[in-house]
């Protein structure tokens, strides 16, 4: 479980909370949104119009992310990256984040410090002015980190999934299977020959697919482009993070219309486009003849087929992630 | 792990993900703050004065809770009741939370329906009108509860932890010393002979003392006290979750003063109310000479010590409870 971590560096239990603390905290940013950072019983955050977006998440060692795969950096990284989508998925700007972590005693502290530059740098890519604000140190015998990320509206309403309409283009902008294959990569070339998780193939799959591999543990999603939907006057958007097919389906029967995919634009592997799932793309629908903001793809048409995902008109099989069906128990 | 659960209720991965949520969801309610609560990306909260307040907190079983003592009820409430009380020192209204739970999926349903039972039942009680407006649901082989908190401040500055003053009054509201001694009925007398948390035992403990036990397991600290202190002119303020010495000295810390108790003002058992952890009481400062707000009473005043906590004028220990030097390693 520490492999993370280097020899050299002291362990959470031998440094104490306060020690601990006092390493992480200034490799985090509040960002502008902060009226009061971290350091007092609760932040204060900024909210312009009178309302906050708020989504949170759980990223759990074994079921979610492998130490034997991701760095701590990336870790970070993908748990900004996974929440901060969710935020601009409602036509939000992300303004802030609070970050619970729960480590075991006997963990190196370097893989907490490299879990803040991961969110530090994550944040400053993505999205930009958007800080930590607060937070919460634990113990666990299972790495466990906790996001609740924030966005401001502008004074927009909020893009839900149910505003789908007959004839509207159904746009995607981000990758489509790229997390789905890096991922597969790993378990297929990264485990030992028991099947578990095994950070020296690993390193060998990431030499060889650094696109791919990164694309599963440091995902870029389209941050920005949540608000230039929401501004082209998006009908329906949400956050691609179980596969497209599956979440097209919830626009589909949020909004009770169909969603017809085009197979040539989803790009050569159609069935991978349509199943990967945590590429956190974006998919959203616009009124018929909008023009779609950069870096949307059209990529098919809402159509009169409740609940329904067709492609080229025929319908789709649904495939995805339940986080229980789809963890084998191992934690890597 | 699974001993909350009865013999009857599907466990997690029999039902999914879906189901789950439905199970669950109906059991919450989003509060009046919540302009679009559970089901899309994210939700939307009202801010009415332009920011609001955040604070967030993971419960781990083993280091935080013990299945074998705690109902899920009680965990779901606990899990309320300690951020709501964040929220409530920094003189805000509680108005929503967010919760993301990872569960291992052999545990049973109704441990999650109980959680969810507490959540609702601790909001009504502590914060009325606040509610669940989203969240979260891993997978983990440890149970563990993940609350992020909001609240209102209605137009007030903040209060912090920094503005204690030579002379002010300090007061105290809650419990003083419950919790720990509830914690420590239970460690004693509430294990087997190997010192396992056994929850026969446990039953007999909450018997002979029902109101320790609950001071432990489901406090029921005084979140609207809060508001009447900023309201009252409170200087400074902190939720006393560490022990009252260990808190007090984080006013005297931020504000550059001393904080000098009145031992007869603690009660029979000074230094089980100095500290004893997990009241979850608030511990303000007032100025001199203005009337305190019920339900607090004046334990004290400020004095020209920077950083020092006294008791009637003498130095008094420090006491408290690290997250990481306080866990033994054992679930229960």
């Amino acid at each position: 479980m520490e492999r993370a971590s280097s020899q050299d560096a002291p362990t959470i239990a031998e440094l104490g909370e306060t020690a601990v603390l006092a390493r992480i905290l200034p490799r985090l940013r509040p960002g502008a949104a902060a009226l009061l950072g971290a350091g007092d019983d609760a932040a204060v955050v900024a909210a312009a119009d009178g309302r906050f977006v708020v989504t949170t998440d759980l990223l759990v060692h074994g079921p979610d992310f492998r130490l034997a795969w991701s760095t701590p950096f990336e870790l970070g990284w993908k748990a900004a990256a996974t929440n901060l989508t969710d935020v601009a998925a409602m036509g939000a700007r992300p303004t802030a984040l609070v970050v619970a972590i729960a480590a075991p005693p006997s963990m190196g502290v370097d893989v907490l410090e490299g879990i803040a530059d991961g969110l530090r740098e994550g944040l400053a890519a993505l999205a930009p002015g958007a800080g930590v604000v607060g937070g919460d140190l634990s113990a666990s015998p299972v790495l466990t980190i906790a996001v609740t990320a924030f966005g401001d509206l502008e004074g927009r309403p909020p893009v839900l999934r149910s505003g789908a309409r007959v004839g509207d283009l159904v746009a995607h902008a981000g990758a489509r299977g790229d997390a789905a294959r890096g991922l597969a990569l790993l378990f297929a070339e990264g485990t030992d020959d028991s099947g578990e998780p095994d950070p020296v193939r690993a390193h060998d799959v990431r030499a060889r697919h650094p696109q791919l591999v990164r694309a599963q543990l440091a995902p870029e999603p389209p941050v920005a482009a949540g608000v230039a939907a929401a501004l082209a006057g998006a009908t329906a958007m949400l956050d691609v993070s179980d596969g497209l097919a599956r979440d097209a389906r919830r626009i589909a029967e949020a909004s009770g219309v169909g969603l017809d995919f085009d197979a040539a634009a989803l790009g050569t592997d159609v069935r991978v486009a349509l199943a990967g799932a945590e590429d956190h793309g974006l998919l959203a629908t616009f009124p018929p003849g909008s023009p779609v903001p950069w870096p949307f793809d059209v990529v098919g048409a809402v159509v009169d087929a409740p609940g329904e995902i067709l492609v080229d008109g025929r319908p789709a099989g649904a495939d995805g992630w339940d986080p229980y069906s789809g963890w084998d128990g191992r934690s890597g």
